[in-house]
């Protein structure tokens, strides 16, 4: 097993290579000792950070100063928790300064929190590697989220729902993996870049992971302290029904015996995890049990696990991805992208203090593209956070190169004039945020190398929703690549452009779900049209899409605030990109372009093939620029999205040949 | 596990009842003395069969009698194993004649082999319930077919590949099953209707069924012990590059140590299953390993196998169902249904005398509706055998009541002209029949109990093809539910149009496939449309259909002798239920009733849903007149049928509707 520590890849951004020759020159010297504040793990991991840092990228491991040593001035890099008064960057904040003294550069890393002190300890060594470290530098920073949270879909047996990395990292055969070391290492990655809090299994909570809270609780304890060294909280996903495992004959969040189980069992659970961060709840979704069952709200089933967390300080996460998943595709008042807000936007108000709702980013599923979730900005006296997928269900499964940070900057920067305009998304959910990560025991974590971006721009954004997506880029591949301009530059425009790249090819305009089922891979435009599934096209000879609007629709677009609202009932005002999700149009309807809808649908998936190849050649271009091993493994994944882009372009433009009738007007290739 | 044997369901078509009291004053006091010539496991079956049959149908078990005893005359019932020089029946053939002498009748069962006696025996109870036992009566019958044959598609782990009524009644968890009385109660179900061969395992071979023939050869001897005692010959399904797990580089049919390894194999398996039928092969198909991979044909593959079993006597069943299951979809050259002709039919003298080839019927796989395979009357130097379908893979999966004996009679009866008028298929196949077999450890066997009639339906027509689908149907009932009058004309009309009803309102006119991907259950237009299956409609806006003629199209007609050749050809006189499997057919072309294409799919699967609404009324008016378990049990799965009918009406109906814009001119409901 420690083999695959030796692989490049297994590294991530926190390689520490030597620093090249301009920057090794201009800090050669510096840095030779460090000083700590405290003691603990904690403090032993920001230790470890800084020796294996500077060491790699100085070559020379600094030594370590115990309290009170080094003189008046201390060590060349100090970290000192401080708590001071006037504080005001909370205790995940801290502080950076850079003195320089007759060519000695000396680095104070302040922060009353432990959590702030390791924070300013990877932004020093990630400055340093930009080469931004330098004398009168001042940095003050702190996250714009409480909450920056990663969801594992891990099941005890060790496999991963919706995985595509290989398998759990924690779990196998119902036991924990027997590598706890890598274990501790992706908690230092998930560090690095801000991430605080873990649940570290599947929402769908099965019957060997309802003993999480039970019978394996030594399970979850162990992970813990693992994530607790580095300043990450576990959460553990719970089954709501638990009761009915546990020899009780209901789960009605209102029956005494059901709430006096769960107070007693949240007691237990934090008598050996003192600081578990709370638990994350699936109910009455995709036939998992819930407070429906027993004729109760959704806020009578959180409160009443809110109510058991709550002395412990222990927070409940509720998803709201309830809807019906029996509908009969007949059924056409019934729409799937309303019940998310039909459900939950009554109940606004009511919910406890220490509950948060996890909101998808969207009203269906984590598609390539939709609008953004009319709840978010409808519950103002709610807490709610915003649930992303890193995992790329719907967006090629970490075969293809999707990268994410451009459609998360999207939903962040939307405007949900929830408190008139500005109240984007990212203000909205100021609870935090939450992702289902990509990561898996494959030797690069994530399966795709490049979609390591994916994972460190998630947290990033977590950290502070404003930076920009071509910040995060940059960071990311300097930090993984070195300080290549052309490595820079290639990659950026590869990464930034791949999410509209792998649109173009795939399903157009926000109309979705043309893929497989169950396993959600490849093209199958009516694999969701006759299923139960509320997710259907509706694609006829002349026209395609389903009506949501108010004026005759099934009245979604009602449920955003009015500018919204307006934006989106209109064809003329509609952004393109979501035409179809919004509306019923026909094959001949002219887009802005002058270009009828089928041709547009053409082009766009000619266009994306071709765009893929512009990828390969990208990519091929900078061969001996990266190293060897990554280099051929992401071409052969390259190789094969070309592939597979253009079996997504012949099925859907024949597909709607077929169907239309109307040839592309350029008469390129579609297969009759 | 012993209770499943007092479920009525469990005897199928062994019930024995006590006769009706018309009956039972007839033959009360006859047939109270039975004499069995000859001993071992099989005559005590025999012996067992006629105390058990004329102890349950006339209250009172008959008394054996040994060799010589019972005077000159011997018993009552008497079973003589007879050599006679004149006897043309062969061994497995029997004569049946009941004397009558002052009101007392006496039967006598002749066959020169214990196999003939088996089935004189049986064929006398039968004709006992049926009423048809009196003096002067004289039978003498003896099996068409050599082969009558039963596939298990079995697995070690007790799964049950295309099974629908449970899990394996041979092995569970890599073992035979604890319950070996009830692979004996199988094996005497399967000796009443004539079947005297059954592989036990899955075509597919895994890695656990590869060691059948070696480690786990136990297994097979348990098997053969228990099937031998009911004259039923085993075969194995075989793994076709069984050597390169068992230490080899290559399974090339044509190097030496490959076929040194597969005689002294077969050497040690027939040591100790010296009556073993042979072995059953599926290779070079559906990524199962074969000769093409050593550039050698299928003859090459075969014949070396056939050569190892050649001195034991045992036969050698390669399969055809050989075809590219890699197409890919935008290939329009390539034709499935032209590929085992393509392969096989140049390979025609080139088989060993001990190699059977196993078609399947139609050139596709097992459709509700599709031509006869061109392979049948192709070979004529080549022993075949035609392979049918009783499990209900495309054909409802015993959810549905689907009575497949009269699809069989056609197929049977279609004259492949090979040898001129007359040339019908169950000539050609004169080396007999296997089928795919819809039996698991359901308690009663099929999951559906009216799918029992298929398992009786396929092994009489096995025993003779020249039976009628009435009469067949006539025996079943009778056997199964008593000589009720009404049951027999309510459930044989519900039979017999039963396969032309579940057509209806499935795939129109010989199209096939339009069911879900992988588990085939349920309609989906586009499932396979877009696979890499070769199985495809190509319907768009305008029309339907492969063309598969000689003159526009892949050619497949001209796989006929001329006369079908000229049928199939021209559109006008193609069969119509065949139509759109040969043709590429617009919607608004106007078939021989006057409706255009689009109507008749229409009304078809209207009417569909109306005849499964009547096959469910038909069976309501037989409360009380069939015992109320089965009642019950049938009256669910109908119910079931009529909705799931009703999804396949709407989504066919719907699909055309969208796809050609024409609406049904009796404006019934289609969803839009």
């Amino acid at each position: 097993m420690r083999d695959i520590r030796s692989l490049r890849d297994y590294a991530c951004w926190l390689h520490y290579d030597p620093l090249k020759k301009e920057s090794w020159d201009k800090y050669q010297g510096q840095f030779e000792t460090i000083q700590v504040d405290g003691d603990g793990p904690l403090v032993e991991a920001i230790e470890e950070e800084l020796q294996r840092g500077i060491g790699g990228l100085l070559g020379t491991t600094p030594r370590l100063l115990p309290q009170g040593e080094g003189g008046p001035q201390g060590a060349a890099v100090q970290v000192i928790r401080a708590l001071d008064a006037e504080w005001t960057l909370g205790e995940e904040g801290y502080q950076l300064e850079v003195q320089e003294e007759e060519g000695s550069l000396r680095v104070v890393i302040t922060s009353p929190g432990e959590r702030g002190c390791l924070y300013g300890t990877f932004a020093f060594l990630r400055l340093l590697q930009v080469g931004e470290i330098g004398g009168g530098l001042q940095v003050t920073d702190s996250p714009k989220n409480d909450l920056r949270m990663i969801n594992h879909w891990d099941n005890l047996d060790g496999s991963v729902e919706r995985g595509y990395a290989g398998r759990s990292i924690f779990f196998e055969d119902n036991q924990l993996v027997s590598d706890l070391d890598r274990i501790r290492d992706y908690a230092r990655l998930l560090a690095s870049v801000g991430i605080n809090s873990v649940a570290v299994n599947n929402v769908n909570v099965h019957a060997a992971e309802t003993q999480l809270i039970a019978s394996r609780i030594d399970m979850a304890e162990t992970l813990a302290n693992i994530f607790r060294a580095y300043g990450i909280r576990l959460f553990l996903s719970v089954n709501y029904a638990s009761t009915l495992e546990f020899g009780l004959d209901t789960a009605d969040p209102l029956d005494e015996r059901v709430r006096t189980w769960w107070k007693n069992q949240v007691k237990l659970v934090y008598q050996r995890i003192p600081d578990l961060g709370g638990f994350l709840v699936k109910a009455d979704s995709e036939n998992r049990p819930g407070p429906f069952t027993y004729g109760r709200t959704q806020a009578d089933g959180a409160n009443m696990l809110g109510e058991a967390l709550e002395s412990f300080g222990g927070v409940l996460i509720w998803r709201c991805f309830v809807y019906n998943c029996h509908q009969d595709w007949r059924d056409t008042k019934t729409d799937r992208a309303r019940a998310a807000y039909d459900y939950f936007k009554p109940l606004d108000g009511q919910f406890r203090h220490n509950v948060i709702l996890q909101i998808k980013n969207g009203p269906m599923d984590f598609q390539v593209r939709e609008p953004v979730s009319p709840l978010f900005g409808a519950m103002e006296d709610t807490n709610q956070i915003l649930e992303l997928q890193i995992t790329q269900e719907y967006t090629g499964q970490q075969r293809h190169l999707c990268y994410l940070v451009p459609q998360w900057k999207e939903i962040l920067d939307f405007d949900t004039y929830a408190q008139g305009p500005g109240s984007t998304v990212a203000t909205v959910v100021s609870s935090g945020m939450a992702a289902v990560v990509n990561v898996g025991n494959d030797p690069n974590w994530t399966g795709h190398t490049l979609a390591q971006a994916n994972l460190y721009g998630y947290a990033r954004l977590a950290w502070d929703p404003s930076l920009s997506a071509e910040q995060i880029t940059r960071e990311w591949i300097t930090l993984t690549f070195g300080p290549c301009t052309e490595v820079l530059a290639t990659l950026s425009e590869m990464l930034l452009t791949s999410w509209e790249i792998y649109e173009n090819y795939t399903t157009p305009l926000g109309i979705g779900w043309m893929c497989n089922p169950n396993h959600h891979y490849g093209p199958n435009v009516d694999g969701y049209e006759y299923s139960k599934w509320g997710t259907y096209h509706k694609a006829n000879n002349q026209a395609i899409g389903v009506d949501r609007t108010v004026g005759n629709g099934t009245g979604f677009t009602g449920q955003y605030h009015p500018e919204n609202a307006a934006l989106y009932e209109s064809m003329e005002t509609c952004p393109e990109e979501l035409l179809l999700f919004f509306h019923r149009v026909p094959y001949t309807y002219q887009l802005k372009t002058g270009k009828t809808l089928l041709q547009h649908i053409y082009d766009s998936h000619f266009l994306g093939v071709e765009q893929v190849e512009g990828l390969l050649a990208s990519w091929r271009s900078l061969e001996g620029r990266v190293n060897e091993a990554t280099f051929g493994h992401v071409l052969a994944r390259l190789e094969e999205q070309l592939d597979h882009a253009k079996e997504w372009r012949d099925v859907i433009n024949t597909y709607f040949y077929r169907i239309s009738g109307i040839g592309d007007i350029h008469n390129r290739t579609i297969y009759a």
